[in-house]
């Protein structure tokens, strides 16, 4: 089996290529080829006993989506995307890569002429305000950033591909990824991993918004999970509606420090400071609260039961397991 | 005022210029130019005191939306677009003339940095079955055709652009507009015109699906209406959710039927004739039967209140009042 994976050199394509490593297989098929592209380059994992191609290529510049899919891979994971914050801000680059790249991708899979699975990575930011108390999966899609916007498209397009059988699709929409690893980064949401990654570093974190804030999350793990079990799914089990949230912990700001008082004690529940920022609490009031994922569970979708478990998923996959007292 | 319309040689496009000339004024204001483009030369309409442009136009082709605002139009209803049929058959045409030539509308208006109102005709083809028994407004974009994608992608894409106040938008979805002018085409809905059509003609009409079969419809007369409403509607009437279902008479082929004796008698309805045909039955069963149209309603868009209301509205309208007996 030959996987293709875009935008390989970010945190959840790092991630799943290392998996994909590790499991040696994917659907029961051995893996033999593995194509990593980024506009960064990708690092080549270590221990594969296949070949592995790393590229360095934006899907939306002209020809590249057609040399990215050259060898007919299997299976396309298609993760590469400017991120939430940089849509905003840069108009022409947000809709140059999220939207053209991957219409890039899916006119270079028709042109190819044959059927791949294509595993797409959306995000819940294709909801938007006002929201029910917890949003079905029949809600509609209403997003409120150039990114959730650029998003939905996809998901569309995806579908209508699918629909057509030119490719075999899958569209999951992350719910915030939690804890994420790494420096503490601009985004409005980094604090949601900030309060827990910091102090479990032996660092103090800025908490910019109330206890009562509700937001779902879910652990890097559980993302890769998602994505290879989302290759493992049939036509006939998805149905044409085939973009669909992913489930998640839901849980406040409050319940997120319990959980971490719960695995790591009071001192290091001491090193979250209470810095109110009005501007961080009206973007985050924006997003969603919590998602039914009904159809995803049904489909055997699993994230994490507990806050606690996102905490010690990242214990395990990034402390090696020690926390600093 | 300047306004422009696209798809200005359309059905609707014609009667919409009709209306404009007739009224002379939009929102109060006097209309002194009016710009009709379509990929067919539009006709001038008669009878106007302003300046009227028409012209051939594609504008998915280079540099044809930058000319097609170049007079910076204050008010542009775009209703160009491929149909329903051809954007399923033809893949390429269908993405290019809806999804491109919208997009390229949308773009150019953005490079001329000044901001219209822009009116865009999407379609209930956004939403695809399973439906429940009366489609919300918070109901998700679930297209099942090429078509219902592009304009969901289209009424995405308005969005944003208006979110970032580069322009005014507002897309209406329209019901199957019903009683169709002209001639019997091959659309798998053409039908539900037909059978109102071709009797009051004189002429016989084929039923292809059973009596039951619902479905939402309102008047070219509706149709024009809507627009004419939602060109007058303020963004802060309409808030961040500007893509809207229309509402329209939901009822059976059967009570079709019954308006049409009521309205014109047992012997114009004897003109249609039963020939059940399973493709179009199949095809239909996945349209919507009903919407809420609630928010439509709410922000003041009036539909006809009966399916004999529509009958007259042809009758009036096209027949010059008179029933082939």
């Amino acid at each position: 089996m030959h996987i293709l994976v875009t935008g390989a050199a970010g945190m959840i394509g790092r991630k799943l290529a290392a998996r994909l490593v590790k499991d040696g297989q994917l659907n029961g098929q051995k893996i033999d080829r593995l194509t990593l592209i980024d506009v960064a380059a990708p690092e080549k994992p270590a221990g594969f006993s296949g070949v592995v191609e790393v590229s360095t290529s934006d899907l939306s510049s002209a020809g590249a989506a057609t040399r990215a899919i050259a060898g007919k891979p299997d299976v396309i994971f298609h993760l590469a995307g400017v991120v939430s914050g940089e849509a905003e801000t840069d108009f022409e680059k947000g809709y140059r890569v999220n939207l053209d790249g991957t219409r890039a991708l899916l006119e270079a899979i028709r042109a190819a002429d044959y059927r791949p699975k294509v595993v797409f990575t959306s995000s819940i930011a294709v909801f938007g305000a006002p929201f029910p108390q917890s949003i079905p999966d029949e809600f509609h899609l209403t997003p409120l950033t150039s990114y959730g916007t650029q998003k939905s498209i996809c998901e569309l397009l995806l579908a209508d591909y699918n629909r057509r059988s030119i490719l075999d699709g899958i569209g999951i929409r992350l719910p915030t990824i939690c804890v994420r690893p790494g420096k503490p980064n601009k985004a409005a949401s980094g604090f949601f991993s900030g309060i827990i990654r910091e102090p479990l570093a032996g660092q103090e974190a800025l908490l910019p918004v109330s206890d009562s804030v509700r937001h779902t999350h879910a652990s890097p793990r559980a993302a890769v999970g998602f994505l290879i079990h989302a290759a493992g799914l049939t036509r006939e089990q998805l149905g044409p509606r085939i973009n669909l949230a992913m489930p998640g912990v839901s849980c406040t700001v409050g319940e997120q420090i319990d959980a971490l008082r719960r695995v790591a004690g009071d001192k290091v529940v001491a090193r979250i400071r209470r810095a109110p920022d009005e501007l961080v609490q009206r973007i985050v009031s924006g997003w969603a609260e919590r998602l039914d994922a009904k159809r995803a569970r049904d489909l055997g979708f699993k994230a994490e039961a507990t806050f606690d478990d996102i905490i010690r998923a990242h214990v395990e996959d990034e402390l090696g397991g020690k926390i600093a007292n």
